[in-house]
Order: C-alpha cells, then sequence, then structure tokens
C-alpha cells in the first residue's frame, strides 16, 4: 500500500514536470494529484521536491532510453530508422494533445543556481540516450557517431518545444526528414 | 523616469524566464531584479504577469529573428551559414556561462492549461522565426525551405536544452554540422 502511493506520487511528479516543468510539481501539485496525503511526501521522499524530482526524472529517462535503443536496434538502414522513430514520436505527440513535453527537456530548462543536482540527474540521462544511440549507429568513426546522436537527441529535445508550441508533431517529422538527409552525407 | 523603470522590468523577466523559465519571472523576482517598486507591477502592467511576461517574450523574440535574418541573409553557401550561425551561438552561449536559454523555448515547456495567451505569443514567434529563415534559403520549393527552416528552428531549440544539461557549447556545434550535411542531400 505504501510502496503503491510512493509510485502514484513518482508518476504524478513524471506527468507534471512533462506538462509544466519543475515549477509545476510542487509539493501541493503532487499531492493533488496522486491523491496521497501531503505528510506522506516527506516520509517516502526524505529530500523532498530534489529527492522525488530526481527519482522521476531517472525512471522517464530510462523508459525514454529503453523507447531510443528498440527504435535504433534495428537492421534497418538509418535514414528509415530516423524516419520511423520520429514519425512515431510525433504520432504519440498528437494522440497525447500535443502538449506533452519531455520532463527532462522542460526541468533542464527550469534550473536555477541551486539546483545542480538536478542538472547532473538530466545531463547523465541525457548523456546515456546519446551513448547508446551512438553504439548502434552504423559507422566506423567513434566521434561521427557521438556527434550524430548528439544532434539526434538534440533535435528530439527541440521537436517537444517547437510541437507544443505550434501544437502540432510536425517539427518531429521535419527533423526525422532532415536528420536522415544528412545520415546520408560523406561527412 | 516611469519608462525606464518599465523597461528595466522587462529585461529582469526576459533574463528570469532565460534562467528559469516562466515560474522564475514571478513577481517577486521581476521587483527583486529590477529594483522596481513592487506596486509598479500593476501600475506598468494591469495584466500583471501575462502581460509582463507576453511583452519581454515578444521582445526577447524580436531581437532573436533579427540576428537570424542577419545570420542567413548572405550570399555565402547555405552550409557555411549554418556552420557560422551555430558555431557564434556557442560561443555566446558559453560565454554567458552555458546556462542562460531561450526564453520562449523555456516558457513554452512550462506553460498550464490557462496559459494559452503566452502559448500564442511563443507559437507566432517561432513562427515569425521560420518564415523569416525560409525566405532566406536557396531552394526553389517553399515547402522544402519551410521545412528546413523548421528544423533548424528545432535544432536551435534543442541545442540551449543539451548546453544546459551539459554545460557546454558543444550541442550548438554538432547541430550546425548535421545541418550543414542535410543542406547539401539531393532531398
Amino acid at each position: 500500500m505504501a510502496i503503491a502511493t510512493r509510485d502514484r506520487m513518482l508518476t504524478a511528479a513524471e506527468g507534471l514536470m512533462r506538462e509544466q516543468g519543475l515549477a509545476g510539481a510542487g509539493i501541493h501539485q503532487i499531492v493533488k494529484r496522486s491523491r496521497a496525503p501531503i505528510g506522506s511526501v516527506y516520509h517516502h521522499f526524505p529530500g523532498g521536491k530534489t529527492q522525488y524530482a530526481s527519482e522521476a526524472l531517472q525512471i522517464h529517462g530510462e523508459r525514454a532510453r529503453a523507447l531510443l535503443v528498440a527504435a535504433f536496434r534495428s537492421n534497418k538502414p538509418i535514414e528509415q530508422r530516423l524516419r520511423t522513430f520520429f514519425r512515431g514520436a510525433a504520432k504519440v505527440f498528437e494522440q497525447q494533445g500535443a502538449r506533452k513535453g519531455c520532463a527532462i527537456g522542460a526541468v533542464t530548462l527550469d534550473l536555477g543556481p541551486r539546483d545542480e543536482t538536478l542538472r547532473e540527474v538530466c545531463g547523465n540521462v541525457f548523456a546515456s540516450w546519446i551513448d547508446d544511440i551512438a553504439l548502434l549507429l552504423p559507422w566506423r568513426s567513434a566521434r561521427k557517431r557521438a556527434s550524430f546522436a548528439l544532434a539526434i537527441v538534440t533535435a528530439l529535445e527541440g521537436a517537444f518545444i517547437l510541437g507544443r508550441a505550434q501544437r502540432s508533431g510536425e517539427p518531429f517529422i521535419a527533423a526525422g526528414e532532415w536528420l536522415a538527409a544528412a545520415s546520408k552525407s560523406r561527412r
């Protein structure tokens, strides 16, 4: 029962950060969305907001990492993997109302000078995505793979911003198409 | 004197949104950073936070638009314009401490269901950047130009996220290099 409450609170934190960034995931909002008693926040998360935000970001990051690995672990040509992944992201984004961002991206842009712990969590999550994608790219040069994996994650994060502002999955599709074009260049 | 205070408050709002998103630009923070009397917020901005945030985002958006137009209005090959622009952005980003994001992007990821006015401001600013860049791209197909301009702005916004998380201008450089590669494709 206690574990179920804790999980519900983390799910609430993740959802709120995807929708409204770090400020949206305050203790009162978490309690309200997860229907947990307010006293249970510090019971389950003695470190308060930094603790539950860190845990929720890591869960979100791990789930996204698995999706990225599933998308790029394929024998299909890299341009096809890119188009399929970004088209799928566009579809899910629109199905969810074109308003759910990436929790890591939203929090990264909200961090204040005292949020160094959360910045490290966000930086480590992005690094794990980039490293895993880089391993799955079909090129011999490790430098080229790392640079392209960084460009993929950069475009993905930007697509959540443009997608929300324009209420459309189109930015994901454009990102996938142009990354596919770039992947065929002789760079 | 009154106008100077108003401008100082808008500058404070812009800076705070670049650093910590919408929640960072609350009335108390604006007053503190601009050293304005608290009563002056509603005097200068009867619409409160939505009004000063909208005005500050429009000022920020217009300044960025001018930078984008200056960068892409050139006779140089498009891949060179892309590399120069993104390398310059990386340099400025690092010089400013690798922690200042784009106010429009940060706010876009913070918007709640009641912030439709601000979402429209953000959407319109992005649309103005995309339209202006598209006009300056060297291709006949309007559709290709619009799609690539969207990919440029998407990569730029993503680079602020990855750059902040990794405390590095590298994501801007990778974005510029791969967009340059994509621009040479026969798409």
